[in-house]
């Protein structure tokens, strides 16, 4: 229980606000207790976070550069972090712990999108789902920042600092790719289309976000797809390649019931937590 | 190629110094060039992290605590940072990239110890591994930082800062499972158990260090025995553990002859950029 942003239990809430350098720690020792609607909220938001760092995880000392698998390892651990704020925030409103709800969630219970969800593939299909997610999540938090619940605006502004080199270092190699060699405009262009179909989730209204959103505390998705369409199309455009044309994959409501991946990513992290519950060690 | 530390191409090689904020680009730029048995001693230095970065690479998301996950991330991005160094330098004495000796080189022609080989296992196990690894790396980039040949001793210099994190890191775990359960003190114990075998490895003078050692290039690892031992030894004592008393286990010359996992690794960390050798994408 570290204190680095010099916030303390006994302060209030709403203490915790934009601009403050929070810690998961501030978050689970404030007595910003979520409401459960909320944490359904912030869930959603931090499994997206969660499952995607297992992914990039993967990618170190196996990307194509070793300069890269640094980078990717980096992004992997913000977007780890940034998973830890909203499942320690969400935890709040049920007594339980980031860990309690990273490792003893069961498949159904994850409200990840399949974009996230996708394989890593080659390095051009990581790029993409990069681009598409980073792209996303930035024009998600910046106006998740003016949100009416501190603790979430507190949330997403340390995120977006960090979402915003994300989106850049996506982009820089979605115009080095677009831009190369026959071989590399293929695979970047294939990777879109192998990710495009699962753009179309992210902006779905599911519960409760937009009961959340009235009450100005969630960003409601579906007010998010024209910015993100607009600034995708625009820099797929300027890096030579093409808008993929295809439709959204059925199924959007983040259940899991239409992911085949989501089994196999949880199996793999949640084994060792699991081989000892509530261990201490 | 960026020049983060100051350092330009123009200057001699010996502008690399202690002291400096180098990066693997610096000694990339530079005009320092490794000698054949450089080379070889700093591809033995490099390979020990590479392989370590590849497994501890692997804790995240699957730590038993999101926030451990986060920890032993940044150990591993430290440690492929100290391998990028290492063969940087090395690739100068040869004409190739640290990319073309992380990803193009056999499993033969690999000098890891099996130490940063051995699997995760469970926690107490990877701990067991930090604990001897970080210790002896210590021990090593303190003397070497004295190397007559400037750009390893700056590598050191750079790399001791970060060691001198991992060591703290370890120690702190050895003394919180070691002072916790049963099962924790059970189960460190048996981590610390089943690694010993492979540090006395680290201490076998294979050629070509003995050699550069006399030259002040190299640190004899021989001489660092002592030190390192009773270092371990205090610790462990410390912790409410027993040192381990089982001998090194046969075959030290790492040259991955008597490692039945060096293929596994490199398989799984070769196989993207093997699949698309030379390709600039």
């Amino acid at each position: 229980m570290s204190h680095s942003g010099g916030f303390t239990s006994q302060d209030s809430a709403t203490k915790i606000s934009v601009g403050d350098a929070i810690t998961p720690e501030d978050v689970s020792a404030s007595s910003a207790v979520a409401s459960d609607e909320t944490a359904r909220y912030a869930l959603l938001l931090g499994d997206d976070c969660l499952i995607l760092a297992q992914r990039l995880g993967h990618w170190i000392s196996r990307a194509p550069e070793l300069e890269e698998d640094i980078a990717l390892g980096n992004i992997a651990l913000d977007l780890l972090g940034h998973a830890r704020f909203f499942l320690t925030y969400a935890g709040s409103a049920w007594g339980k712990t980031e860990d309690d709800l990273a490792y003893f969630r069961s498949e159904e219970e994850f409200r990840s999108c399949r974009l996230v969800e996708q394989e890593n593939g080659d390095f051009g299909r990581t790029i993409a789902r990069q681009l598409l997610f980073s792209f996303y999540t930035h024009e998600l938090y910046q106006r998740l920042v003016r949100s009416a619940d501190t603790t979430l605006a507190a949330i997403a502004d340390k995120a977006l600092k960090e979402v915003d080199y994300h989106q850049d270092h996506a982009a820089q190699w979605l115009l080095r790719l677009g831009g190369g060699t026959d071989e590399s405009k293929r695979r970047m262009q294939e990777g879109l289309e192998s990710v495009w179909p699962y753009l179309e989730e992210l902006f779905a209204d599911v519960e409760p976000t937009p009961t959340l959103a009235e009450q100005e505390v969630a960003v409601l998705p579906s007010s998010l797809r024209d910015a993100v369409l607009t600034r995708l199309s625009s820099i797929i455009e300027e890096s030579g390649l093409e808008v993929p044309a295809s439709k959204g994959a059925f199924g959007a409501d983040r259940s899991g019931r239409f992911s085949e991946n989501r089994g196999f990513i949880l199996a793999e992290m949640q084994v060792l937590a699991r081989q000892h519950p509530g261990a201490t060690w």
